[in-house]
């Protein structure tokens, strides 16, 4: 079986508990994100990137997730994703039970050695180790950060992106590879060619995702790009979580409910019940420290008349 | 010499004095005004639409219209766009020495009804009578509202809008067709559907254009969709003004700075100078009465680093 497989004509995967919890201040109570795990599962919401094995000194917020991936272990249905940045972070999360994985490594140099202090090369070298020492059959996905921009360098040339595939897509030719617009500066005629010449240069993979933020008002123009190159897999996070904590007004990730409200209007099955998510996104967008994004919300509890 | 060719890859037609004041409550002085349309003029939009000769009981913000087109007679270069809803309205602008008229209607009776007391037949009778008596080498648009979605009646079906469009592209073929989304709820294959079936049935019609709202965080979505139906003239309001003024939320039209972003970064030329933009979208947006919307504005003054 095909853990990874879309259930619908796209799958939304809900980033919002790592995401879009990452940098908000005030810790959300271990028991507040099961809550919120478990209700973005009831409105049909699988696969959830739940947390991520990273320095909890760095992130602070993502410190209970071996206490998440323990008492989610039962939930029938749900597919946990835990995002990796090392090969042992990997081996750590397998050993406690991760069934998936997502490993992530920027693009650009200056953003990868931010985030984890080694090149770009390095970190392919994790992935290479990573997917050397792990059961074969544990569901992997890629993150490609910084695939489009870096905050740090600007524009990433396509070029940067198909080194690293080509060096690794070989070490796991089924994995899932995520191109990820972590600035939101991506653009959508750049998003539809990187994901055609993607998909031309590596007819073997056999799912390509999107993780795209709204920054530049572009989250829904880059996924309507992307999915006609062909990509049904999405990034969102539920209330638009993911703001920069130290830039208010940067806002995160595109909204989950902004992306099933386009697909589902569109004809396009997501899954996913849009008033179950708008509750949940709504008590999300309220937490403390939160920075929520997206329109679907207010629009709907608005909806002018004249 | 054709007026409303385009200088550019795309032409963005600047809204924000009709569309986007229309719903602020306290009124904005004729000086103002005339600020911010010589402020966007200068940053590089031409044609600017600077109000609508309406019912000035119905509509007390654009009361002032008359006095703008005075003012404004002899900015060379500029080229107003004066919003009518009747026949007698545009020969009044006309008579008052309008260079270009852009006549609306909508679609959806229900909505047609509601703001002009009139059917579509009735609005379309209205049109024939204005190009009938119009000097032909007046420039014209014809604004079809509600050409997606109306407030009342959900969703529009195309053959209304073809309906209309056969009646009405033979009293002036010149006239460049602009298909309103006047709720915000168009998704962009509807966008994409709807443009390429118009075009294809209308062959002779050389001009098309799309009125977005921004309301459901499609803004954008759907002027990259129309783009790629060929459409090259796009609506917009500076700082995302438009809201409905009785619903909190329910932002407006699409901002001028989110279209002029996408569309510079991808390549495609607009002739508006950003920056610029930037300071009168700021300005317009901190109008008392103003519910602004747009993302650009708030991403490039925060611009995350990390």
């Amino acid at each position: 079986m095909d853990l990874l497989e879309p259930r619908h004509e796209v799958e939304i995967v809900e980033v919002g508990p790592r995401d879009g919890f990452q940098p908000i201040g005030p810790f959300v109570a271990t028991e507040r994100k099961l809550r919120f795990i478990r209700e973005a599962f009831a409105a049909g919401l699988r696969r959830i990137e739940i947390g991520s094995l990273v320095s909890a000194s760095a992130v602070p917020q993502m410190a209970d997730t071996p206490d998440l991936m323990r008492a989610l272990a039962d939930d029938a249905g749900l597919l946990p994703q835990i995002l990796v940045p090392t090969a042992r972070r990997a081996e750590a999360a397998a050993a406690a039970g991760a069934p998936m994985l997502a490993f992530v490594l920027s693009v650009s140099p200056a953003h990868n050695h931010n985030n984890v202090r080694r090149s770009p090369d390095e970190s392919a070298a994790e992935y290479e180790a990573m997917t050397s020492v792990l059961d074969p059959g544990l569901p992997v996905r890629l993150n490609l950060a910084t695939a489009f921009d870096c905050p740090f360098d600007g524009r990433v040339a396509p070029d940067a992106v198909f080194r690293l595939l080509d060096r690794l897509v070989p070490a796991r030719p089924d994995a899932e590879i995520c191109l990820c617009d972590t600035t939101g500066r991506a653009v959508p005629r750049q998003v539809a060619a990187l994901f055609a010449e993607a998909r031309a240069r590596f007819p073997a993979v056999r799912r390509w995702a999107l993780h795209g933020h709204d920054t530049y008002g572009l989250g829904c123009a880059n996924a309507f790009a992307a999915h006609g190159e062909g990509v049904r897999v999405f990034d969102a996070a539920f209330g638009g979580l993911g703001g920069c904590p130290f830039a208010p007004g940067a806002t995160g990730n595109v909204a989950t409910e902004d992306l099933v409200w386009m697909f589902e209007e569109m004809g396009v099955s997501t899954g996913v019940a849009l008033p179950a998510l708008l509750a949940l996104a709504r008590d999300a967008a309220a937490l403390p420290g939160a920075q929520p994004g997206g329109r679907v919300r207010a629009a709907l509890e608005a909806r002018c008349r004249v």
